[in-house]
């Protein structure tokens, strides 16, 4: 069971709603993943213009709670301003905080992304911030009271998978707060690298949106984070040279 | 639906019944796997004599295809031998030919394994070597007839995974028989791994059976398969850089 | 050709000087080492206590560019003392700056690390901050006007090696200093590595320090950093599948 | 000191002579990379025709010991009957035996590899195989009296570098004769790596051959190769999660 900020959530996996063909096949995606919430760019809820089209129509927003993210924002402040409108729509007081310090990357400012998550907590917003994988970021997060902290696998996008396992392994050693695993996952086989280190969850988007077969892909990451879960719950196997080895790993590294 | 000379099965995933502490923790992994296919040690059948305890009375043979194996054998006469002890049982034509080589990494004799396959085939066995990741040894087996190869993923117990995944695939893509991964694989990422490589099973005993909680870990396995077989099916994303990169993986590489 | 801050240097090769047997086996690995800067811990130059042995005594100052720093320091203002404190010897301007943020993983604290940065730049200092491979801190720290980075390989002392070759390479390509990759490098093999990444260099103490024969390990890793710099120079052939394959890397990823 | 067969070589690199653009180039290659063993396809001897141009005139054959490659062989009859037209040049009694069973991916044959070297032990020659990372193979190898086994790191020309550590550290432990790593090293890196794992040398042709900068490149593989077999001899520190951490690598693994 994940629990956010005291609210329960019977799926691990989280899952964006953008980069997909059409309404249609998100909605069959997102209902074969399984999961309980859904992310989304502030700017795609339209809060302001009741005129344009909204992809949240398409959703049954009953079923799911929202997770909003301040795409966008390159400072604090603007992150802080976003955060606000989104909770003016009264569907949310989840935010995910996303303050990107390089548009070629997509990668994140580590001060702006610590400042803005500060503010929001003081705002009363659950804060859940998009950071990179250092470790003591998260650390400095968790001390100004966000209430997960989703450290990037690789930079947004790029399918790259768990590039650094040892520093999102340090992460969640030392974390009191969910860490849910967000950005550069792209395939089951990622998800359930990430689960097995014990990660409280994962967030997808392009990982599904851009498969070939978005809805089997959404059903594929519905069941490995399933397994990564259980994977580490029943404790692995050791590993060793070879079966008869009495030494650890190190003996042939 | 993985299909072995013609007979078909739903689950891709085989397990191996040694290393249990006891049969009841056996059977109800093996039902949680939901595996078709059961291998075992031709030794561990008894077949000669019915005054010892047999673990296959535990288990109700009736829903299992049996794959026992020629585990024991330093040489392909041996091999030939214990393989017709097994069928002289009546329960099974099937045969994982395994002929270790090393009694230290328990990895395969090549040049006994491809011996005792050629005349197994003749035979008129369903044939199944173990096989290291040598590309043409697979394709010198598939050239004797065999009916699947079984490349091991690392040493046998050493639960360290795919250590060469190119090997692998280019004994996937070469194949025209079903290619099943056995050995090495330690958890349920290695698992999603093999079959995202394209892999048509997986064969797997110690990281069940050494698990802490060996049916917990079952059910792990079972999902991971599924999930691994759906995500190479759906097509996964191409890794790039970022996001904004048209160019491929190695413009960062 | 290395040139930080105005200053050129013959070697790419930085050593530190901590974590030997003896005096007699320091000086004569950073002779060995061929390096021309060494750095040490502030706190063992007793610059306040004249009475004290002193590492530096049997070392040939004269030859050397000293680096000291700031390990023992948890806060910006901790560094920017024990900086002030090492210039008040009159044997250097550079400083090393290293503020830890966890005592377990010896991580840096990126908050105070940019602070005393900032500051130390304000007071004249030559500023190499020991970060993480953060991108986006590392850009920071570049606005502040330090005259190099130096992103850690993997935890201090760990040898590791370069768990993160992705985050480094981004942190190279963006940097207009010299990017000195810092802290985790166990092996000759790990210098290379980052040496073809196109670091402008490394630092290494205990994969020398702690080496059975730290002497002709540093004579390794003077020849691990001039192969590295060369073969990036020399500009590596692609990886491809295989030679005959004129699609590149994915095809067989 | 490498020895094979009793003869002693300062190098542990050999090169190969193909691929390069002219044969000045070639030349200076060679040179810069004080290899002592030079490795060619018998092909391209031409010693059945003086009419032809002969890449060993611009070479000072006195000072290099040639081992030509039966490259072009299918079978273990071609490869010996290329071994013997090579011997009867009178230039060279080594001979590196390469069956290739696959021209797409270059991969050699095991069965017709083993054939040949057998064949060709008992004639007379000073035999290094070309072979797969196949343990057991290279075992079998050893057993028909080869002086040397040269296990693939990739496919040949793929510049992929070493795949398969484990495999390699294997036959590299179970040797009684040279294991020389052959075959897809790509970089200086990969060459460190090879030599750390405890190889008694390296084989390069394409890594210099096909470098932007093959002079350059060629002196970079030089130090590599002393700097890896220096950092061997040197003896690592081992991998630990970090610093202060006692307990071993898998603590974090």
């Amino acid at each position: 069971m994940l629990v956010i900020n005291g609210k329960s959530f019977g799926s691990r996996l989280m899952v964006g709603t953008g980069k997909y063909a059409d309404f249609k096949v998100q909605k069959e995606a997102v209902a074969a993943s399984g999961s309980e919430i859904l992310t989304f760019s502030v700017a795609r809820m339209h809060v302001a213009d009741a005129s344009q089209p909204n992809f949240l129509e398409e959703i049954d927003v009953g079923r799911y709670s929202l997770l909003p993210n301040t795409a966008g924002a390159k400072t604090a402040e603007e992150a802080v301003r976003i955060a606000k409108l989104a909770r003016s729509s009264g569907l949310c007081d989840m935010i995910k905080v996303e303050v990107i310090g390089c548009q070629k990357t997509l990668l994140p400012d580590p001060i702006e992304t610590l400042r803005a998550s500060e503010e929001l907590v003081k705002e009363g917003f659950t804060v859940l911030p998009y950071t990179s994988d250092d470790v003591l970021l998260a650390r400095r997060l968790e001390e100004v009271g966000v209430h997960a902290v989703m450290p990037g696998a690789s930079p947004i996008g790029s399918g790259q998978g768990i590039v650094n396992p040892l520093s999102l392994r340090l992460i969640i050693e030392q974390a009191s707060v969910p860490v849910i695993i967000d950005a550069g996952l792209g395939s089951p086989a990622d998800v359930v690298e990430a689960m097995e280190l014990g990660a409280d969850g994962v967030l997808l988007n392009t990982a599904i949106a851009g498969a070939d077969d978005p809805v089997k892909m959404a059903r594929a990451m519905a069941l490995a984070t399933e397994a990564g879960r259980l994977g580490f719950e029943a404790g692995r196997i050791a590993k060793k040279p070879y079966a008869t080895a009495s030494s650890p790993q190190e003996g042939l590294g």
